[in-house]
């Protein structure tokens, strides 16, 4: 066991083992061997080791998982996974891709420390494998998802989702392009009553707060419309006048640079081109079609509002898939970028 | 005047001019000289020639617009539109981008001379350049658009639009991608009174139908998830299992290849890998924000339903940029290029 003082000039990064029985491990372990990620950060996995010691026979490779019991012992290195062991040893048995009561209880255990240690400041970002939400339902957690459940173990009411893309060839601004979503696990028919004038403009500050830290100078943002051609100047629908133009006008009084309410399909093109760094959509499939055909492997989930720093892969547990050695960790390499990025704004 | 006698072994399209404060007339002048639209079809456009001529000179070249009386005489070469003359005079003042009610009943009176030829039988398709809906409400027709005018007059109740992309470096499939929408111009809140499981299987007939034409076999088919992630197993709505799947179900048990109901950000980027033929998607949104990313300027609508071929470009009237001889006229060129692989699969 490494016993040295770990440096805190670099960040902490805890990442959660997520589901066991989904490609939680496997992404892990995939994008452990990029050496980039250790120079930029001090990553440890919050789970069971034995679950990631299967993940690296899948795969092959001579990584060394080490079990520690507490975040500090915490040294990462391209060839040894700190595993900080938490949760009960009934997952071992897991099936590939069952949902399970065990596996959903596997993964809010790893959360729960996971956040503990970040609110106690003994890790400076926390980065998530995916969870099934049927999973943690059964194990009697009843939270649309990881983003939730970390709003209420924080205290904190307000927080939302921003799903973001570095840049690449598909998305040409410098800052990559970050989509905030004022709505998002709900039924697309409960979207009305949750959309007001308050949580849109809230919304419209945190995705300024971040592409800010990400950016490093104030972000252009653009907010869409709920309505085809942005309600067609009240033909369909009126939420474009009576909800988030209002919204978007304070805004920008408040001195944020935010356009809208815009056409959604035009807007994503003009996002994607570089013209915005910041969209704010007004519910789940409006962020997530654009931002997954732009780079789906590539996209990252960063929490915001919270007190801690949170990123995760935007992928779910592709139960259909795990355990075969075939999904691809693009996803996490980016997440833990994205959560080091974030982590030394703050230093 | 050419008075040749026209040939009726290739196909003879009519281009109606659209909104004359719009992008119409210059994408219409724009496409003209592609070589190989001629190759293929006799085209004209209905509309003012006073018009076109203004878009040629904005565009430059030596383009010479020929006004007609009938279509039969229409001859069609790079180097020359006929015109068959129809609307007021009154429109040759109008200011660019204006959102005028003359402007509005140019397009209206173009648009019913051409499905009254289509009719006839005297031209073999129907392209359109855009419209303002504003503008063609206030000219006192209150449709939501070009489709639901056209599914009128041709006395048809269940029409529904195609957005298509050809194949290309976005579109991996052979045959390009369709999307096909239960619901389209209207606000979002009346989505889910419009969205039943007859107007599904409906939608994935008319995809099957349409698709299998521009394939030349059995297209592969996918219907979109109304909630996201499908509705989670019932955790964010029921649409899916209440009206998508018995729909997808029967479908398949008429034949059809299609799958469903799938979440639509994953689907969508199935789709363009060359997966799917064919998308159903349950409104505007989930299928535009989906192709404008894969090729905005590429994109083409195709109506279905109707008892003539119509296609038409996918962008608006975009009257901030109209008559500035910036438009892209290479949705204009696709527009023309599937009315004419539709028209020659007939004859």
């Amino acid at each position: 066991m490494n016993t040295s003082k770990p440096s805190r000039t670099r960040p902490r990064i805890i990442i959660t083992q997520g589901d066991p029985a989904g490609v939680g491990p496997e992404v892990i372990v995939g994008a452990w061997s990029n050496p980039r990620l250790h120079e930029r950060a001090d990553l440890l996995v919050a789970g069971r080791p034995e679950v990631l010691r299967s993940a690296v026979r899948l795969l092959g490779g001579n990584l060394e998982v080490e079990p520690i019991s507490e975040p500090e012992q915490a040294v990462s290195a391209p060839d040894r996974i700190p595993c900080l062991v938490c949760g009960s040893d009934n997952v071992l048995d897991l099936s590939p891709g069952a949902v399970d009561a065990r596996g959903g209880q596997a993964a809010y255990d790893a959360l729960v420390k996971a956040a503990e240690l970040a609110l106690a400041k003994r890790v400076d970002a926390i980065t998530t494998a995916p969870l099934s939400k049927m999973a943690l339902w059964k194990a009697g957690h009843h939270y649309p998802g990881h983003t939730e459940l970390l709003g209420e173990l924080c205290g904190v009411d307000e927080v939302a989702m921003m799903l973001y893309l570095p840049p690449g060839d598909a998305v040409r601004g410098a800052a990559g392009l970050g989509v905030v979503h004022v709505t998002l696990h709900m039924a697309l028919r409960d979207v009305f009553k949750h959309l007001t004038a308050d949580e849109i403009i809230a919304k419209c500050r945190l995705a300024d707060s971040v592409m800010r830290r990400l950016k490093g100078d104030a972000p252009r943002l653009a907010a869409c419309a709920l309505n085809p051609h942005a309600g067609e100047e009240g033909l369909f629908g009126d939420e474009e006048k009576e909800l988030i133009r209002p919204a978007v006008e304070l805004a920008r009084k408040e001195g944020l640079n935010i356009e809208g309410p815009l056409p959604t399909d035009t807007l994503m093109v003009r996002a994607a081109d570089g013209e915005f760094d910041g969209v704010v959509a007004m519910y789940h499939d409006q962020g997530h079609i654009a931002l997954k055909l732009l780079g789906m492997h590539r996209a990252v989930n960063v929490t915001l509002g919270l007190p801690i720093i949170r990123t995760s892969v935007a992928h779910g547990t592709a139960s259909d898939r795990a355990w075969q050695g075939v999904a691809d960790h693009g996803g996490m390499i980016a997440a833990l970028t994205v959560a080091a990025d974030l982590a030394a704004g703050e230093k």
